[in-house]
């Protein structure tokens, strides 16, 4: 059982951008830790990150087809792409957004996000454990 | 260790209520199979649910003098409380806030949250496995 | 057949308050005159007034399960509370919204209501006479 | 003593537009049956419909010279008439404004009236029964 | 020389219609001394007022091609009628926008005009003067 | 088979308004070519044009019960109207919006549209070609 | 000669929450030094804290029949409670707004103040001196 | 009798600055001719023209103490002063708003006119014209 | 004489993407048949679908030098992408802007279009019909 | 020990200027009892007015140099002068910004002060006795 | 050849004011080492301050009549004067504005320039070199 | 030392693209004319232009890891790309931010930067020269 840990613009910065709000993990960190939790659950986790907007939404649509579930970390790419949010819509796999931080403590323009109304849910502000909570939702709710 | 499962208005109604929109549970169940799932991790849920705003800011001022946690829905109070909002500022224990439904789905004026500025974090959508969501995190990092 | 008259915050205040605006009868002149009007059509007039919007809330909720209808005026809370707003939507009796004057000749935060959209059908502009309409409405309109 | 109930663009089309949401009965059925409660009570009732905002408005005037109260659904043209407001403002005669539906519940430019400022009251939500409440407003409150 | 002066709805109630803030005067008084006034000057006044928005439009085009000027005070459609702006846009005569009362000095919706940015010129706020100032500048301006 | 080729306000004055933006075809040139091109698919094209909002209501009432289709230019109606909104919507046959220009490149008032939430589509911004367009989809797709 | 000061929601958190912020006396602290200051000038001070909305309309209610003059530092509830400022409108007695902080130095949504256009006056940013000015007024300005 | 000119900011520019806009004419020209216009009617022109608010604010308090009346052109100061606002609402004599362009057919932040609720009334868009109607208007209006 | 037909992201979905509201023809389905007609009418269509943004600017760079017109469905891009609007601007070939359903008719965010002030003309709401209105506007009006 | 008492625009105008709303006291007639309070707690008080923001901003500057307080009545700049506040954020001794009356019971272009975020504190809408707190405040406070 | 350095309000406070955001030069230090730079270059620098709106529109009207250039930092002005907008348009000399600061990264009512639109070019953010590519921008491209 | 001359979507169509606001140099022109005063102060230029967001942020990423600083002209993605503001922001190079066109004289949403609040400064409006002056900062501020 397959599931996908798609993050987005600039989240390749992990480690190096504003450690004092992010935190001091790298990306790799993150999914190898994401990774492991998820293999002790019985999912195997399979990651990509891109600054791209139109390989975050190829990568929903073949996850579609392919896999049980998406974690997505949109970025940047929360607040401005209408293209993702119909991306989500169409995917027949769950797909749960999860942010590091809290966007509603953030700038005003971090406050909207045009994904939440087409995820499955949201889970937001917990640093690195947000993914985590993502990985153990799909644990409890995948059906096997 | 103790932790505070706190419910706001019309949550008492759970079960009744659009049942299409907020499931059959009754909030009796759900407290239920949350406080089990807390006893699996050691941790001890008190719950309490009001309809009054003032019980709710004096439940949080209280538990952060005596718990270790909180898991809020403010229902409707999330949306027009500044005085929630100030109380979980001031308090010494993480408060997460949690939904059942994805407010982000709903009308517009569900789209804003006083709390998500103040809260450790936001989990929103996932129907009674928000709740649960929370208190994995309380298990997971809560000092012990 | 029982209906609950529920007032809300600073309706205990008429005839004191600004009587130029709100006429001089006292809420205990219009509760009475109501419940004639109700007896007279074989309805029993139940009146509760409170400034504490958790008690509206409660008495919405207990009115859904024991009273044949609810004639609301929630005073300033009408524009402010998303608690009674759903607290309307899951009274399983109708809830009938009424004014004494009418909101849209005043200050422009008192030109939304939160209320209307839940409400069965509103009532503004008439004094006294809202709450008579509203018997009225109840008596012509109840299965009996 | 003469009434005039005004129903204003489209409401000609009662019946076939929309039933779901206006109900079956057409504005002929309407009429007649509110012509029968105002008989009932000693006022006789005339009836115009009309989809030209020009024709309302000097209805409104005629029946501010001729009538001793005016009942207007003035459908869409509420919504986007100073001019209509205006003649009510200057109508000697009280104008009730009715609405079949809760304006509130629908579209957002649906959620404004120009005319709510300008009439006697409002009375909205309960369908046919809108017209018979301002029948008897009218029976209990006019000058004899 | 023919000139028109049109004036749009309600204003046939003027010296009944709130007179403490129109004037006492009726409409019929304030043509008959404009009409001496553009007499003076050489300039046959037509008057023509209707409370249709289709009236004023087909009134306009007709000016455009027979009327050397046109004084227009159109009432409650200066802040709602597009079509008024487009048919005075197209006027090959110049239009003078005149209004009794300053709207700016009035409730925020007449407080734009859509007339104001495709008229000659506008002149407002001085009772019936309004309407002989237009006539001056017509008497001054018009190529003859 | 019957079709309505229905135009609003000032739009009798082609060819002689704006003709740089407009073109110099007269609206009897293009209700002419219009019929034409339908006549040769086989459609009666019968032509309305009034500046009076009333009266276009009244045409798509009509066109609703008597006609296979209405191609509607509604000009400034279009950015006004409710009636004509709600007209659409309850009218049986398919109301195709149409526009010389494309209201998107002009002023901001002209970028809001009533009309196309209800409409069955719009067509704009090809000059005389658009009401072309209109006729050859009816011609494709009404059931014959 | 009495007068009350009452403080809304979490102002009993006063010298915990964000001392930084708001100084690092606690309520019991300023009641006692504000009472002082009152008695020097002949004024009995009565304190009340309250987390509960309907707690504060109540006593600004029995305030207006049993005392001379309110102090109030509504806390949360100045940017939210119609319900507070229909109180105060409606108090026999003079109400003085004050806050600790100045309100439109922090975020956005604290510098709408429901309360500034009903109270007596406004008196912001001193910290607990801002107490200190309501008592001088009152003993500057209560007729004796 | 004595009138004040009262020109505004970039006044003293005319017939240099954009003249495509606002004409060929100098100020000088246009005191010189409205001067004669006025002595002409037996009124006294007085012109005064500065870049300065405050020496504009000064100029009409004085007028209110010296003068019969004000033509007031503030130029840029109409869309963002309030201190002439109210120094115009302090001024015994008459204030007459006028503009050599009409403002409502400019850039956004000139159809704002703070002045335009304080005067006596508006003269806007005639170009020189305006300056000449608003002593016409003196002449006939002014108490001799 | 060749056109592109260029489609935007999701759109490759069309068939299992909510084909209650898209249909249920594939995207290979609507350009197979467009290509037909165009085919019929002498054109040669070349079709091209990305999710990326660039990938679209790219492409109407190019038609601008290689094409005679290009029918743009630019799906959520459309209401996102100042990018894509300087593209069409620069681009030499007409640009025609089609949708399958209509923008109008859905979320607010949808109704704003980015394109259609840069577009030759806007066809939306016909379903696959469209592109067939797009393609015979091409046949009738490119100059060959 | 010196401290500046400086009011702008029209304040000049006090006991002329609508008296029904700032009472009938002048300016020099303030300026001597604020003195006088002042001289009672040892305090000089230099008193300046002006129309003139430049000279507003002048003075805060000189004041932060040789004085030990400012009591500011900025009047209608207070709403719009950006400058201002910059003055009173660089100004080395505290800024008080006192109102007579209460702006927000005003129009609402009153109900924004520029000033309010950068001033130590707020006093409004006690009439002259607005200044005796504010002399009040700094006796008490100012380091000696 | 000469050039204006022009500084507007607040701007005489550098080195006391902020130096953290505004840097501890003093502003006779950036005229002296702006001076010498455009000495170097051929051109001659004349320097003037003020915290008069007037006398900065007083100073741009000169310079466009007896200079080369302006480098115009208008402080606080240029968020709120559109009379400073009037005399840079009328101004035949370029303009140039410049800033410390990057005003974007600021409050955001100085994210708005009035200037912006009518100045030459902007330059902002990089502190007295913000003076320095101005100076070097004409030494570049003034016609000589 | 290598800089990084990095320009957006559409660029690469200068000289064709809108020749009378964008001149009628190419990209390349403009590459050759900053590459040679680059290297006239000891500076490398290297050069990129893409369509594509996400190639931009690469390179933005690219470079705060490789170059001593970036030039940026992002065109149309500085109005929407929240994603180029985080590379920026977390990009240890000083990145410019530089337009050939004054944005603030042209459409509304090309006047808002996401960019630059996040930029080391801003260059607009000065053509092909924007780009000089900010390789003449680079060269005299960059540390060697």
């Amino acid at each position: 059982m397959k599931i996908l840990l798609l993050n987005g613009p600039n989240l390749n910065m992990l480690g190096q951008r504003e450690p004092g709000l992010y935190g001091s993990q790298t990306l790799a960190d993150i999914e190898a830790q994401t990774g492991a939790l998820a293999a002790q659950h019985g999912l195997e986790l399979e990651c990509l990150q891109s600054n791209h907007e139109g390989v975050l939404v190829d990568a929903i649509q073949r996850a579609g087809r392919e896999m049980a579930g998406v974690i997505l970390n949109a970025g940047a790419y929360t607040h401005t792409s209408v293209a993702l949010r119909d991306a989500v819509l169409s995917c027949a796999a769950p797909v749960l957004e999860v942010h590091l931080t809290n966007p509603h403590a953030r700038e005003s323009f971090r406050q909207v996000s045009l994904l939440s109304g087409a995820a499955k849910g949201v889970i937001a502000g917990f640093g690195a454990e947000s993914y985590a909570l993502a990985v153990l939702w799909l644990a409890r709710n995948l059906p096997r």
